[in-house]
């Protein structure tokens, strides 16, 4: 399944910029594997609601983390959602306003999220989850405890009716009709980085920065190439 | 209107981590002023979708840009719509998985999308974008053209209705009763920032980035502090 393409259904084929849909299921494995955030809509009383929730990739499922607590997450469970996963590459410098641009990935999932409710399952799931956010923190930090493990809610959505559009390459070609002289086009790459590690307040002196957060700072780090 | 606090309604009201939530308009302002993308969910046949759309704040209403053709952006024109934007800010390393967190600000818009219809102050919307997403870009290429016009949806919806979240400030305090040598705690941020402008694949000889694209790689520059 993990090299199955991507299927095209009524929800998921693209009726305007066709050369943008990429069916790679790979593509939307690495545009899940690099997002920390997704928004997720639900119908609430036939009206939308849309929130962000932390998310990560698990094999052919995409995990949604909150609160038990989060009225708004509680709502999906069992629902149907759709979930956006958006990476903003660059923007696009045309030869006019009309022509100017996003490069861009954005997945867009369709289905019915089901809570991980087993406690052995779910507490997986919460460890996928942190290893995804935070890789290498699950081994620095305590995991849940059975309180802790009750007050959370992880969704799982399976990546089963997904679409996945790609914007590359900058601007379109320059039109041949533009008077006086030619002005720059091109794409600003945009990329996310991190800054330096910041102390917590109540951290004790001589407590140097783990290794889960030396590796993600150098990983994000602004001087690495994109 | 623009320095009245944000309304609270049965929609916008938090009922969990209500210190989370943010009244002043002016940090909404900042918030989508530095927003690119935001994220729009409609009900389509009962079912939630929602998609990413190029955003931009004129006043106290929220644009959001797309094409005529787009089927899905239509659906939102006169309908009941959700509009999420969302800026990560960090990764907060607690001393817990379960204590482990982001810090962010999320702004929820509810209200009914229309359509900026009227030639003039669709014309206008429409550089109000330009301006927003690539300021100055708009005094050195060519403005739409009554065709491009046509093609071009652009809807605003009032900053009426909204809810703001924020969570700031690192990690809660330690648990006393954590074992063992104490791990680092604190908070990896996290920014955007732009890259060096990469040419268009025709771009003439010669032709040098223009002053927009200087002044925005130079205000996203990695370099410089956030």
């Amino acid at each position: 399944m993990t090299s199955d393409p991507l299927p095209l259904t009524d929800r998921t084929t693209m009726t305007r910029h066709r050369e943008r849909q990429v069916l790679d299921r790979a593509a939307l494995h690495a545009l899940l594997d690099g997002a920390l955030v997704a928004h997720v809509a639900v119908v609430r009383d036939g009206e939308p609601v849309v929130l962000p929730v932390a998310c990560a990739r698990d094999g052919e499922r995409l995990l949604l983390h909150g609160s038990s607590g989060a009225g708004l997450l509680r709502l999906a469970v069992g629902a149907r959602v759709c979930v956006a996963v958006t990476r903003l590459d660059g923007l696009v410098f045309a030869h006019s306003a009309f022509a100017s641009s996003m490069d861009y990935a954005s997945a867009v999932v369709h289905g019915v999220a089901e809570a991980v409710e087993e406690p052995v399952a779910k507490e997986a799931a919460l460890r996928a989850v942190v290893d995804h956010l935070l890789p290498g923190r699950a081994d620095e930090v305590p995991g849940p405890t059975p309180k802790e493990l009750a007050a959370t809610l992880v969704l799982a959505l399976p990546l089963a009716e997904v679409s996945l559009k790609a914007r590359t390459g900058g601007p379109s070609p320059r039109d041949g009709a533009v008077a006086g002289a030619p002005v720059w086009t091109g794409v600003l790459p945009l990329r996310t980085v991190a800054g330096e590690p910041v102390d917590a307040a109540d951290l004790p002196a001589g407590v140097v920065a783990s290794p889960s957060v030396r590796a993600l700072a150098l990983h994000l780090a602004p001087t690495v190439a994109s």
